[in-house]
């Protein structure tokens, strides 16, 4: 679904090329896609002459983050065209300009733009360029605005993501239920695609499930429960057996004999009364229409009162015709307690009516869920098998916005340096390429930015990393191995296939295990080391010295 | 640009008048955009025979809110329809579910759906409900997902911009600066149409600008300035005069003329040294580009020592060519100070130069601002004419979700009432009417809910008004003027315009200017009273204590 495919033939410029890449999945990713003042920095660059300049531009993550957004970039460069309807309405907000400017986006693309990346789904820290964007400046400015749009939000929830799975463990089923509280249609598709990319089993978006061929998973609501006054509403209460030999002709009775029989049972000591019987209606009804898929919402009036006899009955039920039941959901109150509750229940009833496996029935979670809430189950001990997490994953809530940004690096092959008071703040200048060298046990040890005109590191090997800005800060490394982060991805990457979203979710699950546990801890991580070379490092700060005034102290 | 065309004609049913509203902004807004659970239940709604009922539901605002997102609603209704790509999809997915529910998909439209609604724009409070949708209860189903993504997140970034608006205050120019941080594309399509209508003045977002008619500002970045080494960069250093009347040759001399004669000014005690060449370049290049429009970014280098100067020189050389320049763009350090020293150097040379209007030349701040931090600028005093705001605007950083959700409130003209522990959370059942009253200084006083067989309350009778759930909290009020609040706009609105995006816009302004400034402030500001009728609330209680379990102590 989400492989882009290209000619194999090694002539094919990126023009060419541009008409085999499919369309952004998000048709509102048009050229017109940006910030006004990139038309007006096109202009002054096109009116300097300066459009033919080679710009070269790196965008930044702000801490640990998975990247994530570099398919629709390269989507997007494909699809870079002006029609005649975007020129008039350029022409009608920008009047001052002359027409031979509006003549040159006519004629604009992106064929004469390189894009160099870091593989989308690969773990990055700070200071490493994600993407190198080089091209005429005019042209390049203009594609600065979408590129952080499209990486920031992808790599910021595609990390959320990520850290969410870390936290619940391998073996817990992670479902995303955002599409109420995302930022309209779009960022709902956006976020269910990134969430899948890192680390979650399903979502419950139809839409991105058709798109993206992600697994659909959700079950009831409260309201489909409260929709429901009593058993006599069910019109068609006959249910073939799964094996089709027999046909139930009253399933409620067969329910409401179960009911009986769990309230009476021996081994549960008579703990449950009088249920709710509009909950058991909607039970009973939703049974009916998925006799193989049957998932209860349980709390809509009281989990171990009404909900979980009621869905016991209906379960049993349904095992007596051959079917096997899915599980509960719990969308409120206290979680671990009620899921080890719930579970004592099944497993009970599974010795008391030897019903094989029924104390294995899948305990959904889902009220308001977090890393921290998460994390604080974990500590108390529960028995939830999935969680459905919406809100928190989605908008990101503990931080909405990643500080993804461009930062211009060269032109016209000199390099140029971002000053800042702050020195977090200061940008790498020029041109450089980005290793990641692994150490004997497999981690990853360090990443290194290099100039481009120095040999590359190699395995065995012997290279002095040193910190980009504090001068007593520096480390003989001997790798293993060397991987080599910045990729060429445009005009060249469309003649091969991108990885489809399934490659792109293995890569980062891959990535996220080879890192040395310590890096990725919730509490307190070891920050990963990012170096530059020793003639990075005396290249840098010969420009920074050039670059910065001289204060005068008065 | 955002008006909904229909027919005058009476007898025009939804599904006809479906063909004469637009499509919606987003066309990722198809028929598909919802919970899979959603298809899960139409189907045993379906299955149950009970895809005929008349459900209504009521979507709620958690607090005071601006509410927002219903033309959208309104467009997805009138395009509500599964093509046959769905339909095969759906089946993939669901292929439990018997053949005939597909072909009932297949003929479902919303020509059957009513939708009762708060006009778009209003200030709304919790538990009034923004919404009631009636209409077959599996066709209600499919879209409360859709409108719950389509309501909030407009809803809750109208009201951050609507508060943005409200601390800045009237005089001062809003500018949304967004399109970089928000959730992709349509994120930020929807980001700038709702900060407009919340208050803001104009965004940089083209896209926005081309689709709803925004005014479209910006100025140019920092690495607008770096890619500038030298004035000698500059090709073409002519500019004509504003009248055409003359050319100046060399515009860059003029530039360089201004500055010395600003470095030996005496009102400026020789404040000015030597300042940053490229960044001087960078200026004259874009005023050369945009000689009716220059506005400089000046915080490159060091905005006193540098950048203040610099604008200033190519602005007064501006001036000697007939034009104006436009201002100042402040993004970091201390922009209470910066830009009151600013204006103090505006102002002097306004006076040693003779230059009318110089010293209100427009200051724009942008780095991270939000609510608090103009709220703090305010305090400490400064000389911002202009806020361009982002990251905190559109992720709504201080609350990244606003808490509104579907209750099912009446299905076969039964009321269903959704209980729970917490008082906050029980939904006021069946269909209701839904009024404002105003008092005689013409501020909204209290909303009262209603029983539908009640008669409407009138200006000048006394009518009692009590708390939904607290017995003693009751008033008397004799409203000076009676609002309704639920008004139909489909089928029925269709058939005249829907207002524009500028007349939604117009009474947000106007209903926030209406109300008490006590409920509006932005600390401990007083709750706004919702009320409901002696018979609802007799009628409510009734029903609580019907369903509500009797406990049982141990």
């Amino acid at each position: 679904m989400a492989a882009v495919a290209g000619s194999a033939s090694a002539g094919a410029n990126g023009s060419a090329a541009a008409h085999r890449v499919g369309a952004p999945t998000n048709p509102m990713a048009t050229a017109l896609l940006t910030d006004q003042y990139q038309f007006s920095m096109a202009y002054a660059y096109w009116k300097a002459g300066k459009h033919a300049d080679r710009a070269v531009k790196n965008p930044f993550g702000g801490e640990f983050t998975v990247f994530a957004g570099l398919e629709e970039c390269i989507k997007f460069i494909a699809n870079f065209k002006f029609t005649e309807d975007d020129i008039l309405f350029l022409q009608s907000v920008m009047p001052m300009c002359e027409d031979a400017f509006f003549d040159y986006l006519r004629k604009t693309d992106c064929s004469d733009v390189e894009v160099y990346s870091i593989p989308e789904g690969s773990v990055v820290f700070p200071k490493v360029p994600l993407m190198r964007v080089e091209g005429p400046v005019a042209v390049v400015q203009l594609l600065e605005t979408p590129f952080v749009n499209l990486i920031n939000y992808a790599s910021l929830v595609t990390t959320n993501a990520a850290r969410h799975r870390h936290v619940a463990g391998k073996s817990k089923v992670l479902l995303e239920f955002g599409l109420r509280r995302a930022q309209g249609p779009d960022g709902a598709i956006s976020a269910s695609k990134y969430c899948f990319m890192g680390g979650f089993d399903a979502t419950s978006n139809v839409l991105a499930g058709n798109l993206f061929g992600i697994p659909l998973r959700g079950t009831h609501s409260h309201a489909y429960v409260s929709s429901y006054m009593s058993l006599d509403e069910i019109p068609d209460k006959s249910l073939k057996s799964k094996d089709g030999s027999r046909v139930c002709k009253d399933f409620v009775s067969l329910v409401k004999e179960w009911l009986q029989k769990i309230q009476l049972a021996d081994s549960l000591c008579g703990v449950f009364g009088e249920t709710n019987q509009s909950e058991l209606a909607a039970f009973a009804s939703y049974a009916l229409a998925f006799p193989t898929n049957f998932l209860a919402l349980v709390d809509t009036y009281d989990v171990m009162r009404s909900g979980i006899p009621n869905f016991c009955a209906v379960a049993l039920a349904l095992h007596d015709l051959g079917y096997k039941a899915s599980g509960i959901r719990l969308d409120s109150g206290d979680l671990a307690y009620l899921s080890i509750e719930a579970r004592k229940v099944f497993r009970t009833l599974e010795k008391e009516f030897n019903v094989p496996a029924f104390g294995k029935m899948i305990i959904t979670a889902s009220n308001d869920l977090n890393e921290e809430t998460i994390d604080a189950l974990n500590k108390q001990g529960h028995e939830v098998d999935s969680f459905g997490i919406g809100t928190y994953l989605v908008t990101c809530y503990s931080q909405a916005a990643l500080g993804c940004v461009f930062k211009l690096v060269e032109i016209n092959s000199r390099p140029r340096i971002k000053l800042s008071e702050d020195v977090a703040k200061v940008s790498i200048p020029c041109k450089k390429r980005c290793f990641r060298l692994y150490g004997k046990e497999g981690y990853p040890l360090v990443d290194i930015m290099m100039r481009e005109s120095e040999p590359s590191p190699k395995a065995g090997e012997r290279i002095l990393c040193r910190h980009p800005f504090l001068e007593s800060k520096r480390a003989y490394v001997v790798p293993q191995h060397v991987e080599e982060l910045l990729q060429c991805y445009w005009p060249d990457k469309p003649r091969v296939e991108l990885p489809s979203l399934e490659e792109i979710r293995g890569r980062c699950m891959q990535q996220l295990e080879k890192l040395r546990p310590d890096h990725i801890r919730r509490l307190n991580p070891t920050p990963y080391k990012v170096s530059v070379s020793a003639k990075l490092y005396e290249f840098i700060h010969s420009l920074w010295l050039n670059e910065a005034p001289v204060g005068e102290l008065q």
